[in-house]
């Protein structure tokens, strides 16, 4: 029964249509959790573990190098996509309608992100001899809040499962290498005023006024541009929500001004702090979330052989994503995954073929070797 | 039975009781508008008018000026005050619980305005011959939105009967002349920009930071202060309300701010309306609400006798009233009223003992000349 539902040997486009058609909301990843579970399991030279709907599998090999290759087991929401549909070149994209220029495979979890864990579990079944020895994660709820996300769990829980030199993250990406991400943080600024009519303005204070040097520094403001390991980071601080004001006839006595602030991944949560309640000087500052970035690792020698196949072709990334959660846990990580990542919880979710079979190729190349 | 509800033979102190003793929440003011109507009628020196609830009496003897003695019979909703108390000096007042240093009369409408109804109506049924011709307005629906207002409904329908040369509208000002009053206009200060992922805030436009200038030209700027008849008008220019922003990680493509406009009497609404245009220029700017203030009159001979008498004490009105309505039909007016303009609206509304009959001596005094 399991094989009918999943067959790792079959290619991947095919198992990724198979992962496609198991419902897993997060939330609801045990029955996907169990098929990969029974797949790894039946490999005599993978150590298989699972906590909750995590499943882990390693080599040991005893090689000098570790590296984790990582993708999550979760989708969004259905959304009238929950079959996996094989359509060719010259055919209709459902929902967005277009017309296809090539081969894809449509389905929730297409892109975000079940072909990655069709490379990653082909690469598993397939590879008894790689080069570093590998931790294979399978992981739960990354599409939510963070203290659900499996990785958070996993390094609670079992932080051993999680050591290594390198982690491959295979979040959409278009199968080009992503590497490191930047930090993100997001403050409020309040200013108070003192409320009165506004026919007698004179008796009050206008915390909306107040707002005024923290805008004028904010549009003025040029992000930095940061380079590491030859990529160029930009960051950026924007006002993403301002809100004041009582009625038409009241001067206001309270305004907030929300700021978020992406920074390079050279910089700590702390210096991030810093910096933002610098700027607004004299301001009345919250932090109210703040995730530091992750190095890009390009440095690391076991990604020398996979970057020579990109013909060093690398680009960096913006967003963040749970290649910082590895780099807090001191793992430098990259992503490169099957997909473009602006089709990934859209209703037309989709993946090319083409990029899940190159996207193979890279994967089992640098762990071939 | 009418007698017993209303005798406006008693003292002013009485009939303001009674007149709080007769529920007239807007919208509802049938059976306060058919009291007083009866005992305008009563008087045959008097010509009684009625549309609505609004009931207008007029002398007619000939004499070179026409005055209008104005007030309106609606009050706020119910708040537990709808009874009238006559409370001393050393007795706690209601609700807010403070000793009060004078007599005053407790209840809905006391300040707002039924003292002032309470000195037109007794001005009305007891002097036979004023110095003037005398029109005594008492109108409905003051309290709610300007298209019910009673003198709305008899500036388009009666026109004619508004014909005068000054106007006193009776509404609370501690018995002190009020002069003129401003303008008001509301303005709403736009600004589009272009939505975008906030980790790649350079391919969007932040229409946030768009409101910096705005803001900065706001928190800069000096208002006017008009010299009118002798009375400062101080202007004002704020922010009363701001918005804008989608999420936390989306660079926002418009923010609103909303700003009103107090200007002095001087100015036309077109004039308030090109120079906040002007002011913001290079703006979206859509002018929501705009009602031209009123010029004090205080030129008029008809007000020479009752500025004698208080010493030449008139303060400026900074707030929109009713008397911009008179203003507005070509006839200058001034507020004067007992009650603390505070208090209104308050469910410890009251009325001090001593302004009703200070207030009713001047006007008594005025129309007797």
């Amino acid at each position: 029964m399991t094989q009918k539902l999943l067959n790792p040997h079959a290619d991947v486009v095919t198992l990724t249509a198979q992962l496609v058609d198991i419902p897993s909301v997060s939330g609801n990843e045990a029955q996907i959790a169990d098929l990969v579970e029974a797949q790894l399991r039946a490999c005599d030279w993978l150590t298989v573990e699972r906590l909750n709907h995590n499943v882990i599998a390693r080599t040991n090999l005893g090689r000098t190098s570790r590296v984790i290759v990582a993708g999550h087991l979760d989708t969004v929401p259905v959304a009238q996509n929950d079959k996996a549909v094989l359509l060719s070149s010259g055919q209709q994209l459902p929902v967005e309608g277009s017309t296809l220029s090539e081969d894809v495979l449509f389905g929730l979890g297409s892109c975000d992100m079940k072909g990655g864990v069709a490379v990653a579990l082909r690469a598993a079944v397939t590879i008894t001899e790689p080069v570093f020895d590998v931790t294979y994660i399978f992981y739960e709820c990354e599409e939510v809040d963070s203290a659900r996300n499996g990785l958070t769990k996993i390094a609670a829980e079992k932080p051993e499962w999680l050591k290594a030199d390198i982690a491959i993250l295979l979040e959409p990406s278009n199968a080009k290498i992503e590497a490191g991400c930047q930090g993100t943080l997001r403050a409020q600024i309040r200013t108070t005023g003192v409320r009165a009519h506004s026919a007698r303005a004179w008796m009050g204070k206008n915390a909306i006024h107040g707002l005024a040097d923290a805008l004028s520094l904010l549009s003025t403001y040029e992000p930095l541009s940061v380079d590491v390991d030859g990529l160029e980071y930009r960051e950026g601080l924007n006002a993403v929500g301002i809100s004041g004001g009582i009625a038409g006839n009241v001067i206001p006595d309270e305004a907030v001004l929300e700021v978020n602030y992406r920074y390079a991944p050279t910089k700590s949560a702390k210096a991030a702090e810093d910096f933002v309640k610098e700027f607004f000087t004299g301001y009345d500052v919250t932090i109210i979330d703040n995730a530091a970035g992750a190095l890009p690792g390009l440095d690391r020698p076991e990604l020398k052989s996979l970057l020579t196949m990109v013909d060093g072709q690398v680009a960096p990334k913006f967003g963040w994503t749970d290649v910082a959660r590895f780099s807090a846990m001191g793992v430098p990580a990259v992503n490169m995954g099957p997909g473009n990542p602006s089709v990934a919880h859209a209703r037309h979710e989709h993946v090319p073929v083409a990029q899940l079979k190159e996207c193979e190729e890279l994967v089992m190349g640098w762990l071939r070797g």
